[in-house]
Protein backbone atom coordinates (compact mmCIF):
# COMPACT_ATOMS: atom_id res chain seq x y z
CA UNK A 1 0.00 0.00 0.00
CA UNK A 2 0.96 3.33 -0.53
CA UNK A 3 1.44 5.16 2.68
CA UNK A 4 1.80 9.05 3.75
CA UNK A 5 3.49 10.78 6.74
CA UNK A 6 3.42 14.08 7.94
CA UNK A 7 6.38 14.87 9.70
CA UNK A 8 8.32 17.72 11.30
CA UNK A 9 11.82 18.50 11.99
CA UNK A 10 14.39 20.94 13.40
CA UNK A 11 16.43 20.75 10.55
CA UNK A 12 19.98 21.91 12.76
CA UNK A 13 21.84 18.79 12.71
CA UNK A 14 20.75 17.88 9.33
CA UNK A 15 21.96 18.54 5.40
CA UNK A 16 18.56 18.63 4.14
CA UNK A 17 15.76 16.28 3.37
CA UNK A 18 17.57 13.95 0.01
CA UNK A 19 20.53 10.78 1.34
CA UNK A 20 23.74 12.11 0.39
CA UNK A 21 26.88 10.04 0.89
CA UNK A 22 28.46 11.48 3.58
CA UNK A 23 25.98 13.33 5.11
CA UNK A 24 23.63 12.77 8.14
CA UNK A 25 19.71 13.50 6.13
CA UNK A 26 16.56 13.40 7.54
CA UNK A 27 15.36 11.20 4.86
CA UNK A 28 17.99 8.57 5.73
CA UNK A 29 17.35 9.02 9.48
CA UNK A 30 13.48 8.03 8.32
CA UNK A 31 14.95 4.99 5.94
CA UNK A 32 16.87 3.86 9.43
CA UNK A 33 13.98 3.86 11.11
CA UNK A 34 11.53 2.23 8.45
CA UNK A 35 14.94 -0.52 8.95
CA UNK A 36 14.24 -1.12 12.17
CA UNK A 37 10.86 -1.47 12.05
CA UNK A 38 10.09 -3.07 8.50
CA UNK A 39 13.23 -5.08 8.19
CA UNK A 40 13.27 -3.12 4.87
CA UNK A 41 14.60 0.11 3.50
CA UNK A 42 11.57 1.23 1.87
CA UNK A 43 12.40 3.76 -1.45
CA UNK A 44 11.02 7.22 0.29
CA UNK A 45 9.66 10.83 -1.59
CA UNK A 46 9.89 13.55 -0.21
CA UNK A 47 7.69 16.83 -0.93
CA UNK A 48 10.51 18.97 -1.21
CA UNK A 49 14.33 18.86 -1.03
CA UNK A 50 14.91 21.02 1.57
CA UNK A 51 18.58 22.50 2.11
CA UNK A 52 20.63 21.79 4.95
CA UNK A 53 19.40 23.44 7.92
CA UNK A 54 15.82 23.90 7.00
CA UNK A 55 13.36 23.11 9.50
CA UNK A 56 9.67 21.68 8.73
CA UNK A 57 6.72 21.92 10.37
CA UNK A 58 4.63 19.86 8.13
CA UNK A 59 6.97 17.74 5.70
CA UNK A 60 5.06 15.04 3.60
CA UNK A 61 6.79 11.66 2.47
CA UNK A 62 5.08 8.97 0.20
CA UNK A 63 6.49 5.16 0.19
CA UNK A 64 5.08 1.88 -0.58
CA UNK A 65 4.86 -1.03 2.27
CA UNK A 66 3.23 -4.16 3.18
CA UNK A 67 3.68 -3.42 6.70
CA UNK A 68 1.31 -5.08 8.97
CA UNK A 69 1.66 -2.05 11.79
CA UNK A 70 -2.02 -0.29 11.80
CA UNK A 71 -1.47 3.10 10.65
CA UNK A 72 -2.99 4.56 13.58
CA UNK A 73 0.41 3.44 15.63
CA UNK A 74 2.67 4.09 12.89
CA UNK A 75 3.81 7.63 13.97
CA UNK A 76 4.51 6.15 17.83
CA UNK A 77 6.52 3.23 16.29
CA UNK A 78 8.80 5.75 13.82
CA UNK A 79 9.39 8.06 16.74
CA UNK A 80 10.72 5.13 18.81
CA UNK A 81 13.44 4.87 16.38
CA UNK A 82 13.59 8.46 15.35
CA UNK A 83 16.28 11.41 16.52
CA UNK A 84 13.90 13.58 18.92
CA UNK A 85 14.61 15.98 16.33
CA UNK A 86 12.33 14.02 14.07
CA UNK A 87 8.65 13.44 14.68
CA UNK A 88 6.08 11.88 12.88
CA UNK A 89 2.78 13.08 13.74
CA UNK A 90 0.04 11.42 11.25
CA UNK A 91 0.32 8.09 8.30
CA UNK A 92 -2.35 7.25 6.90
CA UNK A 93 -2.99 5.32 3.20
CA UNK A 94 -3.37 7.14 -0.40
CA UNK A 95 -3.96 6.38 -4.16
CA UNK A 96 -1.44 4.03 -5.22
CA UNK A 97 -0.01 6.82 -7.51
CA UNK A 98 0.27 9.77 -4.82
CA UNK A 99 3.88 10.77 -5.21
CA UNK A 100 4.83 13.38 -2.28
CA UNK A 101 6.69 15.47 -4.03
CA UNK A 102 5.17 15.10 -8.09
CA UNK A 103 1.30 15.58 -6.29
CA UNK A 104 1.98 18.67 -4.82
CA UNK A 105 -0.20 21.60 -5.58
CA UNK A 106 1.34 24.42 -3.53
CA UNK A 107 3.35 24.96 -0.38
CA UNK A 108 4.36 27.44 1.69
CA UNK A 109 7.11 28.14 3.76
CA UNK A 110 7.99 31.04 6.68
CA UNK A 111 10.79 33.11 7.29
CA UNK A 112 11.22 34.50 10.83
CA UNK A 113 13.63 37.53 11.50
CA UNK A 114 14.24 38.52 14.87
CA UNK A 115 14.98 42.38 14.78
CA UNK A 116 16.61 43.41 17.55
CA UNK A 117 20.05 44.15 18.77
CA UNK A 118 21.02 41.41 20.81
CA UNK A 119 20.41 37.69 19.88
CA UNK A 120 17.92 36.10 21.85
CA UNK A 121 19.09 32.56 23.70
CA UNK A 122 15.46 30.96 22.61
CA UNK A 123 15.55 32.11 18.63
CA UNK A 124 19.04 31.77 17.97
CA UNK A 125 19.06 28.24 15.94
CA UNK A 126 14.90 29.40 14.42
CA UNK A 127 15.54 32.70 13.00
CA UNK A 128 18.11 35.26 11.23
CA UNK A 129 18.82 38.57 13.57
CA UNK A 130 19.07 41.63 11.64
CA UNK A 131 19.83 45.05 13.84
CA UNK A 132 18.55 47.99 11.85
CA UNK A 133 15.04 48.59 12.68
CA UNK A 134 12.80 47.32 9.92
CA UNK A 135 10.11 49.12 8.08
CA UNK A 136 7.72 46.66 7.60
CA UNK A 137 5.25 48.55 5.62
CA UNK A 138 7.86 49.31 3.15
CA UNK A 139 9.02 45.88 2.99
CA UNK A 140 5.06 44.57 2.56
CA UNK A 141 4.76 47.20 -0.25
CA UNK A 142 7.83 45.64 -2.35
CA UNK A 143 5.84 41.90 -1.39
CA UNK A 144 3.11 42.96 -3.70
CA UNK A 145 5.30 42.99 -6.14
CA UNK A 146 6.46 39.63 -5.99
CA UNK A 147 2.40 38.31 -6.20
CA UNK A 148 1.14 36.36 -8.87
CA UNK A 149 3.13 34.49 -11.72
CA UNK A 150 6.17 35.96 -12.72
CA UNK A 151 9.51 34.92 -14.12
CA UNK A 152 11.95 34.41 -10.82
CA UNK A 153 15.16 34.02 -12.60
CA UNK A 154 16.40 36.81 -10.28
CA UNK A 155 15.66 34.64 -7.23
CA UNK A 156 17.49 32.13 -8.30
CA UNK A 157 20.58 30.92 -6.76
CA UNK A 158 23.28 29.31 -8.85
CA UNK A 159 23.74 25.49 -9.59
CA UNK A 160 20.22 24.49 -9.31
CA UNK A 161 18.93 20.95 -10.77
CA UNK A 162 16.67 23.02 -13.39
CA UNK A 163 19.73 25.44 -14.08
CA UNK A 164 21.64 22.26 -15.14
CA UNK A 165 19.25 20.02 -16.93
CA UNK A 166 18.83 23.24 -19.03
CA UNK A 167 22.55 23.85 -19.93
CA UNK A 168 22.78 20.27 -20.89
CA UNK A 169 19.94 20.47 -22.75
CA UNK A 170 20.77 23.90 -24.27
CA UNK A 171 17.72 24.75 -23.31
CA UNK A 172 16.22 28.44 -21.14
CA UNK A 173 15.71 26.71 -17.25
CA UNK A 174 11.36 27.47 -16.85
CA UNK A 175 11.95 29.81 -13.83
CA UNK A 176 7.98 30.88 -14.63
CA UNK A 177 6.46 30.35 -10.68
CA UNK A 178 3.26 31.43 -9.16
CA UNK A 179 3.74 33.01 -5.58
CA UNK A 180 0.18 32.47 -4.37
CA UNK A 181 0.79 34.80 -1.30
CA UNK A 182 3.30 37.12 0.43
CA UNK A 183 2.98 38.45 3.60
CA UNK A 184 4.82 39.87 6.22
CA UNK A 185 3.93 40.08 9.40
CA UNK A 186 5.55 42.02 12.40
CA UNK A 187 4.86 40.54 15.50
CA UNK A 188 6.66 41.08 19.31
CA UNK A 189 7.81 37.54 20.03
CA UNK A 190 6.68 36.31 23.89
CA UNK A 191 9.00 37.06 26.36
CA UNK A 192 11.01 38.77 24.04
CA UNK A 193 13.01 41.37 25.86
CA UNK A 194 13.67 43.84 22.93
CA UNK A 195 12.72 44.21 19.14
CA UNK A 196 10.04 41.51 17.76
CA UNK A 197 10.30 38.47 14.84
CA UNK A 198 9.06 39.54 11.29
CA UNK A 199 7.72 36.65 9.74
CA UNK A 200 7.22 36.68 5.56
CA UNK A 201 5.07 33.77 4.80
CA UNK A 202 5.39 32.45 0.98
CA UNK A 203 2.79 30.26 -1.03
CA UNK A 204 3.67 29.22 -4.41
CA UNK A 205 2.82 26.48 -7.06
CA UNK A 206 6.78 25.71 -7.14
CA UNK A 207 9.86 27.26 -5.61
CA UNK A 208 13.32 27.56 -7.48
CA UNK A 209 16.65 26.95 -5.87
CA UNK A 210 17.01 29.38 -2.54
CA UNK A 211 13.76 31.41 -4.02
CA UNK A 212 12.00 31.83 -0.80
CA UNK A 213 15.64 32.65 1.17
CA UNK A 214 16.68 35.16 -1.71
CA UNK A 215 12.79 36.70 -1.34
CA UNK A 216 13.46 37.17 2.21
CA UNK A 217 16.69 38.71 1.52
CA UNK A 218 15.52 41.10 -0.47
CA UNK A 219 12.49 41.92 1.57
CA UNK A 220 15.34 42.33 4.60
CA UNK A 221 16.63 45.01 2.01
CA UNK A 222 13.60 47.17 1.66
CA UNK A 223 12.89 47.04 4.98
CA UNK A 224 16.13 48.66 6.08
CA UNK A 225 15.95 51.17 3.53
CA UNK A 226 18.72 49.97 1.29
CA UNK A 227 16.57 49.23 -2.04
CA UNK A 228 13.31 50.84 -2.46
CA UNK A 229 9.97 48.90 -2.68
CA UNK A 230 9.21 49.83 -6.37
CA UNK A 231 12.57 48.66 -7.62
CA UNK A 232 10.87 45.34 -7.44
CA UNK A 233 9.36 45.12 -10.93
CA UNK A 234 13.07 46.03 -12.41
CA UNK A 235 14.81 43.47 -10.44
CA UNK A 236 12.23 40.57 -11.65
CA UNK A 237 12.28 42.31 -14.88
CA UNK A 238 16.25 42.16 -15.00
CA UNK A 239 16.06 38.29 -14.55
CA UNK A 240 19.87 38.79 -13.07
CA UNK A 241 20.79 37.00 -9.49
CA UNK A 242 22.62 40.22 -8.94
CA UNK A 243 19.93 42.58 -8.86
CA UNK A 244 18.24 40.63 -5.84
CA UNK A 245 19.34 41.03 -2.38
CA UNK A 246 21.49 38.15 0.03
CA UNK A 247 20.21 34.58 0.53
CA UNK A 248 19.42 34.28 4.20
CA UNK A 249 20.59 31.57 6.10
CA UNK A 250 18.56 28.26 6.34
CA UNK A 251 18.06 28.57 9.77
CA UNK A 252 15.53 31.08 9.56
CA UNK A 253 13.46 29.32 7.21
CA UNK A 254 10.79 26.54 7.80
CA UNK A 255 8.18 24.53 5.53
CA UNK A 256 4.85 25.68 6.82
CA UNK A 257 2.34 23.86 5.12
CA UNK A 258 1.99 21.38 2.04
CA UNK A 259 -1.18 21.23 -0.19
CA UNK A 260 -2.56 18.47 -2.40
CA UNK A 261 -5.56 18.42 -4.53
CA UNK A 262 -8.28 17.47 -2.95
CA UNK A 263 -8.93 14.40 -5.09
CA UNK A 264 -5.69 13.05 -4.13
CA UNK A 265 -7.00 11.77 -0.96
CA UNK A 266 -5.21 14.00 1.67
CA UNK B 1 29.96 51.57 40.70
CA UNK B 2 27.17 49.34 41.24
CA UNK B 3 26.28 47.27 38.10
CA UNK B 4 22.74 45.53 36.96
CA UNK B 5 22.80 43.40 34.33
CA UNK B 6 19.56 42.02 32.73
CA UNK B 7 20.33 38.86 31.10
CA UNK B 8 18.91 35.82 29.30
CA UNK B 9 19.97 32.18 28.97
CA UNK B 10 18.68 28.72 27.78
CA UNK B 11 19.54 26.53 30.67
CA UNK B 12 19.88 23.61 29.10
CA UNK B 13 23.47 23.13 29.00
CA UNK B 14 24.09 24.78 32.51
CA UNK B 15 23.71 23.45 35.86
CA UNK B 16 21.62 26.63 37.68
CA UNK B 17 22.76 29.62 37.93
CA UNK B 18 24.55 29.91 41.26
CA UNK B 19 28.59 28.71 40.89
CA UNK B 20 29.66 24.83 41.58
CA UNK B 21 32.21 23.05 41.77
CA UNK B 22 32.45 21.04 38.74
CA UNK B 23 29.43 21.61 36.50
CA UNK B 24 29.09 24.47 33.87
CA UNK B 25 26.57 27.19 35.52
CA UNK B 26 25.39 30.87 34.13
CA UNK B 27 27.53 31.91 36.66
CA UNK B 28 30.64 30.95 36.11
CA UNK B 29 30.30 31.61 32.34
CA UNK B 30 29.44 35.16 33.03
CA UNK B 31 32.24 35.79 35.80
CA UNK B 32 34.86 34.32 32.82
CA UNK B 33 33.45 36.97 30.37
CA UNK B 34 33.87 39.06 32.97
CA UNK B 35 37.28 37.49 33.72
CA UNK B 36 38.30 38.45 29.55
CA UNK B 37 36.90 42.02 29.66
CA UNK B 38 37.74 43.44 32.92
CA UNK B 39 41.06 41.35 34.08
CA UNK B 40 38.86 40.95 37.44
CA UNK B 41 36.33 38.52 38.68
CA UNK B 42 33.57 40.39 40.17
CA UNK B 43 31.36 38.94 43.30
CA UNK B 44 27.97 38.54 40.90
CA UNK B 45 25.02 38.39 42.60
CA UNK B 46 21.97 36.29 40.62
CA UNK B 47 18.38 37.41 41.63
CA UNK B 48 17.54 34.02 41.80
CA UNK B 49 18.93 29.96 42.45
CA UNK B 50 17.77 28.62 39.71
CA UNK B 51 18.07 24.97 39.19
CA UNK B 52 19.58 22.99 36.58
CA UNK B 53 17.89 23.17 32.98
CA UNK B 54 15.44 26.31 34.06
CA UNK B 55 15.55 28.79 31.49
CA UNK B 56 15.35 32.69 31.94
CA UNK B 57 13.59 35.59 29.72
CA UNK B 58 15.12 38.08 32.21
CA UNK B 59 17.66 37.54 34.83
CA UNK B 60 19.22 40.02 37.30
CA UNK B 61 22.57 40.74 38.55
CA UNK B 62 24.21 42.79 40.40
CA UNK B 63 28.41 43.12 40.96
CA UNK B 64 30.75 45.88 41.71
CA UNK B 65 33.31 47.04 39.22
CA UNK B 66 35.21 50.01 38.22
CA UNK B 67 35.37 49.17 34.88
CA UNK B 68 35.68 52.14 32.31
CA UNK B 69 34.00 50.55 29.32
CA UNK B 70 30.45 52.70 28.93
CA UNK B 71 27.47 50.83 30.26
CA UNK B 72 25.74 50.97 26.70
CA UNK B 73 28.48 48.74 25.27
CA UNK B 74 28.96 46.72 28.23
CA UNK B 75 26.35 43.60 27.21
CA UNK B 76 27.71 43.52 23.66
CA UNK B 77 31.21 43.57 24.97
CA UNK B 78 30.22 40.74 27.24
CA UNK B 79 28.12 38.96 25.00
CA UNK B 80 31.73 38.67 22.77
CA UNK B 81 33.53 36.20 25.36
CA UNK B 82 29.75 34.52 26.37
CA UNK B 83 28.40 31.16 24.67
CA UNK B 84 25.43 31.66 22.68
CA UNK B 85 23.04 30.32 24.81
CA UNK B 86 23.20 33.49 27.49
CA UNK B 87 22.95 37.38 26.42
CA UNK B 88 23.13 40.09 28.11
CA UNK B 89 20.85 42.69 26.92
CA UNK B 90 21.01 45.71 29.59
CA UNK B 91 22.73 47.37 31.73
CA UNK B 92 22.47 50.01 34.33
CA UNK B 93 24.35 51.71 37.37
CA UNK B 94 22.41 51.00 40.58
CA UNK B 95 21.98 52.36 44.10
CA UNK B 96 25.79 51.35 45.85
CA UNK B 97 23.50 49.14 48.48
CA UNK B 98 20.89 47.23 45.58
CA UNK B 99 21.54 43.19 45.63
CA UNK B 100 19.94 41.58 42.68
CA UNK B 101 18.56 39.22 44.98
CA UNK B 102 17.91 40.41 48.32
CA UNK B 103 16.44 43.66 46.77
CA UNK B 104 13.80 41.99 44.80
CA UNK B 105 10.47 43.17 45.29
CA UNK B 106 8.69 39.39 43.43
CA UNK B 107 9.33 37.56 40.68
CA UNK B 108 7.25 35.73 37.79
CA UNK B 109 8.17 32.29 36.56
CA UNK B 110 6.00 30.78 33.86
CA UNK B 111 6.11 26.67 33.05
CA UNK B 112 5.13 25.74 29.13
CA UNK B 113 3.17 21.95 29.24
CA UNK B 114 2.81 21.05 25.24
CA UNK B 115 -0.65 19.16 25.69
CA UNK B 116 -0.35 16.60 22.55
CA UNK B 117 0.13 13.12 22.14
CA UNK B 118 3.43 13.85 19.90
CA UNK B 119 6.55 15.58 20.96
CA UNK B 120 7.03 18.50 18.77
CA UNK B 121 10.85 19.09 17.52
CA UNK B 122 10.86 22.70 18.21
CA UNK B 123 9.18 22.46 22.13
CA UNK B 124 11.05 19.61 23.08
CA UNK B 125 13.67 21.41 25.25
CA UNK B 126 11.15 24.29 26.41
CA UNK B 127 7.93 22.39 27.47
CA UNK B 128 7.10 19.65 29.24
CA UNK B 129 4.96 17.65 26.84
CA UNK B 130 1.51 15.92 28.46
CA UNK B 131 -0.75 13.34 26.48
CA UNK B 132 -3.80 13.46 28.29
CA UNK B 133 -5.89 16.41 27.00
CA UNK B 134 -5.92 19.15 29.64
CA UNK B 135 -9.05 20.65 31.53
CA UNK B 136 -8.08 23.83 31.52
CA UNK B 137 -10.63 25.59 33.22
CA UNK B 138 -10.19 22.77 35.70
CA UNK B 139 -6.58 23.71 36.38
CA UNK B 140 -7.95 27.81 36.50
CA UNK B 141 -11.04 26.45 39.87
CA UNK B 142 -7.80 24.81 41.34
CA UNK B 143 -4.94 28.00 40.69
CA UNK B 144 -7.61 29.85 42.37
CA UNK B 145 -7.21 28.59 45.72
CA UNK B 146 -3.46 29.05 45.79
CA UNK B 147 -3.62 32.78 45.30
CA UNK B 148 -2.79 34.93 48.18
CA UNK B 149 -0.67 34.21 51.37
CA UNK B 150 -0.37 30.65 52.05
CA UNK B 151 1.97 28.05 54.11
CA UNK B 152 2.68 26.12 50.90
CA UNK B 153 4.94 23.89 52.48
CA UNK B 154 3.43 20.83 51.18
CA UNK B 155 4.93 22.74 47.28
CA UNK B 156 8.47 22.64 48.59
CA UNK B 157 10.98 19.90 47.78
CA UNK B 158 12.77 18.49 50.42
CA UNK B 159 16.32 19.57 50.77
CA UNK B 160 16.38 23.07 50.41
CA UNK B 161 18.64 25.62 52.40
CA UNK B 162 15.48 26.98 53.81
CA UNK B 163 14.68 23.10 55.47
CA UNK B 164 18.56 22.48 56.33
CA UNK B 165 18.54 25.75 57.92
CA UNK B 166 15.07 25.29 60.17
CA UNK B 167 17.13 21.54 60.94
CA UNK B 168 20.25 22.66 62.32
CA UNK B 169 18.74 25.96 64.24
CA UNK B 170 15.57 23.35 65.62
CA UNK B 171 13.30 26.01 64.40
CA UNK B 172 10.60 25.70 61.99
CA UNK B 173 11.22 26.62 58.41
CA UNK B 174 9.27 29.66 57.10
CA UNK B 175 6.90 28.41 54.34
CA UNK B 176 4.50 31.06 53.69
CA UNK B 177 4.72 33.30 50.62
CA UNK B 178 2.38 35.12 48.97
CA UNK B 179 0.84 34.73 45.33
CA UNK B 180 0.41 37.80 43.62
CA UNK B 181 -1.42 35.83 40.63
CA UNK B 182 -1.28 32.35 39.14
CA UNK B 183 -2.97 32.53 35.90
CA UNK B 184 -3.33 29.11 33.12
CA UNK B 185 -3.47 30.21 29.23
CA UNK B 186 -4.16 27.79 26.78
CA UNK B 187 -2.88 29.03 23.24
CA UNK B 188 -2.57 26.88 20.16
CA UNK B 189 1.29 27.50 19.27
CA UNK B 190 2.24 28.78 15.76
CA UNK B 191 2.51 26.15 13.40
CA UNK B 192 2.09 23.29 15.81
CA UNK B 193 0.40 20.81 14.22
CA UNK B 194 -1.40 19.12 16.77
CA UNK B 195 -2.57 19.68 20.74
CA UNK B 196 -1.55 23.41 21.95
CA UNK B 197 0.28 25.04 24.94
CA UNK B 198 -0.68 25.46 28.43
CA UNK B 199 1.17 28.25 29.89
CA UNK B 200 1.16 28.70 33.76
CA UNK B 201 2.18 31.86 34.68
CA UNK B 202 2.68 32.65 38.86
CA UNK B 203 4.24 35.84 40.45
CA UNK B 204 5.17 35.58 44.14
CA UNK B 205 7.30 37.28 46.40
CA UNK B 206 9.25 34.27 47.57
CA UNK B 207 9.63 30.75 45.89
CA UNK B 208 10.21 27.86 47.80
CA UNK B 209 12.48 24.99 46.82
CA UNK B 210 10.70 23.73 42.95
CA UNK B 211 7.59 25.76 43.89
CA UNK B 212 6.60 26.48 40.92
CA UNK B 213 7.30 23.03 39.17
CA UNK B 214 5.48 21.60 41.82
CA UNK B 215 1.92 23.70 41.30
CA UNK B 216 2.69 22.80 37.72
CA UNK B 217 2.71 19.34 38.15
CA UNK B 218 -0.53 20.02 40.77
CA UNK B 219 -2.31 22.10 38.27
CA UNK B 220 -1.05 19.33 35.72
CA UNK B 221 -2.96 16.33 37.63
CA UNK B 222 -6.07 18.60 37.96
CA UNK B 223 -6.00 19.01 34.26
CA UNK B 224 -6.30 15.52 33.41
CA UNK B 225 -8.93 14.77 35.58
CA UNK B 226 -6.37 12.55 38.26
CA UNK B 227 -7.58 15.33 41.44
CA UNK B 228 -10.77 17.76 41.81
CA UNK B 229 -9.86 21.61 42.09
CA UNK B 230 -11.49 21.41 45.14
CA UNK B 231 -8.98 19.63 46.78
CA UNK B 232 -5.88 22.20 47.04
CA UNK B 233 -7.34 23.97 50.24
CA UNK B 234 -6.43 20.96 52.10
CA UNK B 235 -3.22 20.20 49.98
CA UNK B 236 -2.10 23.24 51.39
CA UNK B 237 -3.57 22.81 55.05
CA UNK B 238 -2.05 19.28 55.01
CA UNK B 239 1.08 21.07 54.85
CA UNK B 240 2.58 17.57 53.46
CA UNK B 241 4.97 17.25 50.35
CA UNK B 242 3.32 14.32 49.19
CA UNK B 243 -0.54 15.66 48.98
CA UNK B 244 0.32 17.55 46.47
CA UNK B 245 1.28 17.06 42.72
CA UNK B 246 4.73 15.77 41.24
CA UNK B 247 7.53 17.64 40.60
CA UNK B 248 7.86 18.96 36.60
CA UNK B 249 11.08 18.87 34.83
CA UNK B 250 13.29 22.00 34.92
CA UNK B 251 13.06 22.54 30.98
CA UNK B 252 9.62 23.61 30.78
CA UNK B 253 10.58 26.58 33.25
CA UNK B 254 11.31 29.98 32.98
CA UNK B 255 11.99 32.99 34.82
CA UNK B 256 9.93 35.34 32.86
CA UNK B 257 10.31 38.76 34.96
CA UNK B 258 11.96 40.30 38.04
CA UNK B 259 10.44 43.25 40.06
CA UNK B 260 12.41 45.79 42.44
CA UNK B 261 10.70 48.70 44.48
CA UNK B 262 10.89 51.77 41.98
CA UNK B 263 13.65 53.69 44.72
CA UNK B 264 15.65 50.90 44.19
CA UNK B 265 16.50 52.96 40.52
CA UNK B 266 16.04 50.00 38.18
Amino acid sequence: MNILLRMQFDGGAYHGFQVQANAPTVCAALQNAMQALFGARPDVKGCARTDAGVHARDFCVSFHSDTAIPLAKLPLALNSHLPDDIRVFAARQVDEDFHARYSVQWKEYQYFIHNAPVDDPFFLHHAYRENAPLDEDAMRAAATHLQGEHDFAAFMAAGSAIQQRAEETGTAPDTVRKVLWLEVDANPLPGMQSGQSVCITVAANGFLYNMVRIIAGTLLQVGAGRMLPDALPAVIAGKDRALAGPTLPAKGLFLNRVFYPQDRNI
